[in-house]
C-alpha cells in the first residue's frame, strides 16, 4: 500500500519535473557576425578588403557646413548623430610574388572595437608572417597601430614597412612634434613607437612620391590630410584599383559635399583640393576605389553628380570570377 | 682527389638546383570569397541574410521604361548591361523558440550560380535539420527550389512549409497551370515538386493573409508578382523589419521608378501599385528592409526623394551589438 502510493506520487513528481520532449527544435542563437573580410580579383592580383573594426566620430569633427545641412545629409543616408560609425578597413594585394597590406588597423591603441586585422586577414587565409611588405597610406593610429602589439614587438615579423618620405619627416621629427600643440603630441609618439619597432631590424624604408613602389603599385602624392599621405593605384591587366586612404572620412556628407574637412586633416584646405581632384579624377577614369573609411568592405565607383558632387556606389557581393584567376 | 672534386661538383649543382632561400615570402593565392550569410539583431530575434547566389537578368525583361532611361539609370549605379547581376537571398529568423527561414532559393533549378542557401546556412551555424518553419514569399522557382534536393527529397526534414492559401491556389492547381502558356508551364510543374515533397508528409500548411503565422512575425499581403505574393513583417521590442520578397528586382532601376515592372510579374498593373504602396509605408516608417534581389545582404532602408522616387540605403557592415541579446 504504501509502497505502490510511494510509485503514484514518484510518477507524479516526474510528470512535473521532468523536461517534456520538445515538439518544436530550438536552436541556439549563434550570435556571431561573418568575418570581416572581402575578396576580389583585379586583373591578375587578389585583393582582400580587412575590417579593423568601426570607431564612433563626432560629426562636431565636421568642419564647413552647417548643422541642418549636416542632419539632413546624415539622415538620408541613415547615419547615426551626433557619434557617426565609421569603419577602418585595410586592404591586402597579393601580387602572386608579393603579399602587401596596405595600413595595418589600429591594433591595441584605440580600445576594444578595434584591432581585428589580424584575426580576419587569419579568417581570410593568410597570416601576419607571411606579409612582405607593409604600405602606409599615412601615420596615424588607425593605419599603423596594428603594426605592433601590445609589449610593441612587430606584428609582422618578415615585412619591410614603407610609407612617403614626407609622412615619416613629419611624425617621426622630434622637433615638429615638440612645436605641436600638447593635445596632439600623442599622435607623434603612436608613429614614433610603431615605427621604432622596425626601424631598429632596419626594416623601416621611405618611398618618394609618384614612385611604382612595387611591381603594379604606384605611390601617388594626396597630401592634406597629413604632409606624405599617399594613395596607392593598383593596375593589372588594364583594371584600376585608387586605394586612397582618408579621402573621405563620412561618405554620407564629403562626396555630395567635398569641401567638408575634418578636425583630422592636418592642412584642412590641402585636404580638401586633393579630395576634390581625386573625386573627379576616380569619377572621370571609373577606376574602383577602396577607402580606409568608406563602410567596409570600401569598395565601390564613384559618380559625377554635377555642381561638383559626387555619389558613392559601393560594389555588390560577388563570388570570385574563376575565370579571372591568375 | 678525385673525391674533394666530387665534393667541389655536388656543390656547385645544389647551387644550381636547389631552392634558394626566398628573399621574399611568396603565399599564393588564396582565391575563395568570404561566406555569403550577414548576422544582425532586432530585438530578442536573430537575422541571419543567406547568399543562394547571383543570376544574370536581361535588362530587356523590365517594362514601361525607355532604352535610353533605362541606360542612364543602369549606368549611375554601375550595373552591367544588357545583362544585370541579380542577388538571390533568403532570411533565417531565429525567435528563441523557432528557426524560421523565409524562402529558400534556388537549390538545384537554376545551374551552379544559385543553390548556396544550405552551404551559406552551415558557414553561418546553422544546419538544414534545425529549421522549424519555412515561409515562403512566392513559389517561384528561386524561392522554393531549394526545399528539395536533386533526387526530390526534403532539404528540410524537420520543417513546416508554409505559403499564401492564394498562391498555392495558383500554382498548385493543375487547371491554372493547363490554361498557362506552353512557355510558363515548367513553373508550375516546379512548384508543384517543391510542394509534393512536403504535402506527402503532411507538412504542407497554406495561411491565411493578414495573420500572425509566427508570434513576432506577420504575413502582409503584398500580390502582384504573384497571385499570393506576401511580405513578412518581423517586429521585436520596438525594431521592425520588412521581408519583403520580390518587390524590387533591380535597385538601379525600380526605386527611382517603381512604376517599372519585370517580366516575372503575373499582374504587371498591380506589382507596380504594391510595389509604391510598400515603398510609401516603408519610407515613412523607417522599417528596416530585406529583399530577396537586392545585392546581398539586401538589408537597408529606403528613403523617400519626392516626386513618387524612391532611394535604397543600405545597412552598413557592423559587429553584433553585444547589448542587443536576448
Amino acid at each position: 500500500m504504501f509502497r505502490s502510493l510511494f510509485f503514484v506520487v514518484a510518477a507524479l513528481v516526474a510528470q512535473v519535473f521532468t523536461i517534456p520532449a520538445p515538439l518544436e527544435a530550438q536552436a541556439p542563437q549563434v550570435g556571431t557576425q561573418a568575418p570581416g573580410y572581402y575578396r576580389m580579383q583585379l586583373g591578375r592580383l587578389e585583393i582582400t578588403a580587412l575590417y579593423d573594426g568601426a570607431i564612433q566620430i563626432d560629426t562636431k569633427l565636421l568642419h564647413h557646413i552647417e548643422t541642418t545641412d549636416l542632419d539632413t545629409l546624415l539622415s538620408r543616408m541613415f547615419v547615426g548623430k551626433p557619434k557617426m560609425q565609421t569603419a577602418v578597413n585595410a586592404y591586402l594585394v597579393n601580387t602572386g610574388k608579393h603579399l602587401v597590406l596596405i595600413d595595418a588597423g589600429a591594433g591595441t591603441l584605440f580600445g576594444r572595437n578595434l584591432g581585428f586585422i589580424r584575426k580576419n586577414m587569419e579568417a581570410s587565409g593568410y597570416t601576419p608572417e607571411q606579409v612582405d611588405v607593409v604600405l602606409l597610406t599615412h601615420m596615424h593610429g588607425d593605419h599603423l597601430g596594428g603594426l605592433i602589439d601590445k609589449g610593441g614587438k612587430p606584428v609582422f615579423p618578415k615585412a619591410i614597412i614603407r610609407a612617403a618620405q614626407a609622412e615619416g619627416d613629419y611624425w617621426l621629427s622630434k622637433e615638429v612634434a615638440a612645436a605641436a600643440p600638447k593635445g596632439r603630441q600623442h599622435a607623434f609618439a603612436i608613429a614614433r613607437e610603431g615605427a621604432a619597432a622596425y626601424q631598429a631590424k632596419n626594416k623601416w624604408q621611405p618611398f618618394a612620391e609618384g614612385t611604382e613602389v612595387l611591381p603594379s603599385i604606384k605611390a601617388m602624392k594626396a597630401i592634406g590630410h597629413t604632409p606624405g599621405h599617399t594613395a596607392f593605384a593598383v593596375e593589372s591587366e588594364g583594371q584600376k584599383l585608387l586605394i586612397w586612404g582618408d579621402i573621405i572620412h563620412a561618405h554620407a556628407v564629403q562626396f555630395i559635399r567635398p569641401e567638408v574637412s575634418i578636425e583630422f586633416d592636418v592642412d584642412q584646405q590641402q585636404a580638401v583640393t586633393t579630395r576634390k581632384a581625386l573625386l573627379a579624377e576616380v569619377a572621370s577614369s571609373g577606376a574602383l576605389v577602396a577607402g580606409m573609411h568608406l563602410p567596409f568592405p570600401g569598395l565601390g565607383h564613384v559618380r559625377a553628380d554635377g555642381e561638383g558632387k559626387y555619389g558613392w556606389v559601393p560594389i555588390e557581393y560577388a563570388p570570385l570570377a574563376a575565370t579571372a584567376k591568375p
